[in-house]
């Protein structure tokens, strides 16, 4: 059962404005230290909004590949502590298996045992390549934004949390979540589809956030072909996104928007380059 | 050595305005896997700007406490290879024995070994308190944001990075560090200031980005009393800074800010609290 706590808080600053301090209030995003177990050991802390934890129990472990599949969760239980809250997760027993036995290869005596080239090598993990291939038309992507935009009641409350969404190809938006992390908004948006049996290959995701290499990883992971983001994307973002053959259209705003890997999901984008050309030589 | 990388790349995209599509050039910022090596482990793996490794190395361990003092690193190297940087620390006999036998602790036979619950308090280590007591001006404030914008040249060129800086009280900017993350960012301040000598008790730290729970911890680890952030604060950084008597200034914009947590650093700002009054109940 997800957690009731309240989403934002209510408190007092001393603001300086005009050349003189006076007393305001301010809303701020609650947060929370969320720790993700599986089988017992924990696999992540993290700090994230403190709403929709099963959303994000299961959105991880299936963006950091513990599990291929939902079916392979068995039960999901969330624990609150004074010093937090834990996301319990257990998993069939055969994955539980190969999970331990994964970890156990992963850990040596001291520590994670790696050292820097390994760690870096395994960082630098292979996705697949997403093959979902259907187009969206350029304003199917600009009303998603503004779809988005809409429904982002924390941040108007707040300034202070990023949003992930995911929209039907043809039709609206099936989901929204808001975190203080970006990754978790998109962990919660991909738990909430395979909890609800929504297969990510029918749609894209729109974000508020920069794009940095791992919301692209997600997004591989999930087999959704399509991020669509206000902000700007990191070079590695645009190599993983390239890669993994994600289309990755970035600094969308009112309607204008930038393409920068796969063009060929979006209808119309494909005319600006010539024959033997692609969009990264 | 610090590695001489491009800090931006320029590269093509496909750009919708007006209704049409065309080509255009954008500078992306670089972003490179980089790992923290401590005697030969891997402490950390991160995603990071890739200049002022040196400064990252330096500042994640104190700002991690795996050091009290900059003195008690022995040497850092500095590794490229084709999957990223690896920058190894190795620190002096003594805190290499307390280091290891610490991991040591941490961890049991099956990775870190250890339950979600363990971890949340773990995560929810006690911080200094900071003394550092003397005061800025609101005025002192707002220059040292409009100088730190000033010298933000790789986010003027690609509107995709963060920015920390620290500012002597009297007097101007010491050193401005920019990153594709903006934990890393800080940290880049801290190991440049450690590795030149300069007291973090002497200045403040001003930010671009919101300001999370862990950016109070470094601040506070640093010794430094004032951090003052563009955009605006989570709870846990609130309470975090409350705890650590760390004055916290946010939406710093123009010539207004708020002051969410010990006031008395901000000079003028006591008087619209009455006697009795603290600014979190």
């Amino acid at each position: 059962m997800d957690q009731e706590m309240k989403p934002a808080r209510s408190l007092s600053s001393i603001a300086f404005r005009g050349g003189a301090f006076r007393r305001e209030t301010r809303s701020v995003p609650a947060e929370r230290a969320v720790a993700i177990s599986v089988g017992g050991s924990t696999h992540a802390v993290m700090m994230a909004s403190p709403a929709d934890i099963e959303d994000l129990g299961v959105g991880l472990v299936l963006n950091e590949r513990i599990v291929d599949r939902f079916e392979e969760i068995d039960a999901i239980e969330i624990v609150e502590t004074e010093a937090g809250t834990d996301c319990q997760v257990r998993l069939v027993p055969e994955r539980a298996e190969t999970y331990v036995a994964r970890r156990r290869q992963m850990t040596g005596p001291v520590g994670c045992g790696l050292c820097g080239v390994e760690s870096l090598e395994l960082a630098g993990r292979v996705l697949p390549e997403v093959t979902a291939g259907e187009r969206v038309s350029p304003e199917r992507l600009v009303r998603a934004m503004d779809e988005m935009s809409a429904e982002q009641k924390l941040s108007r409350l707040t300034r202070a949390v990023h949003a992930a969404a995911f929209h039907k190809r043809e039709g609206s938006m099936v989901v929204l979540r808001e975190d203080v992390g970006r990754h978790n908004a998109l962990d919660k948006v991909a738990g909430h589809l395979a909890r609800n049996g929504v297969d990510p290959a029918s749609g894209f995701i729109t974000i508020t956030s920069r794009v940095s290499v791992e919301l692209i990883q997600k997004a591989a992971v999930m087999g959704c072909g399509l991020i669509a983001a206000i902000s700007a994307p990191t070079e590695l973002a645009i190599a993983e996104a390239e890669a993994a053959k994600v289309t990755l259209v970035a600094v969308l705003r009112g309607e204008e928007f930038e393409i920068f890997t796969s063009p060929d999901r979006i209808e119309g984008a494909q005319e600006p380059l010539d024959a033997d050309e692609t969009l990264l030589a």
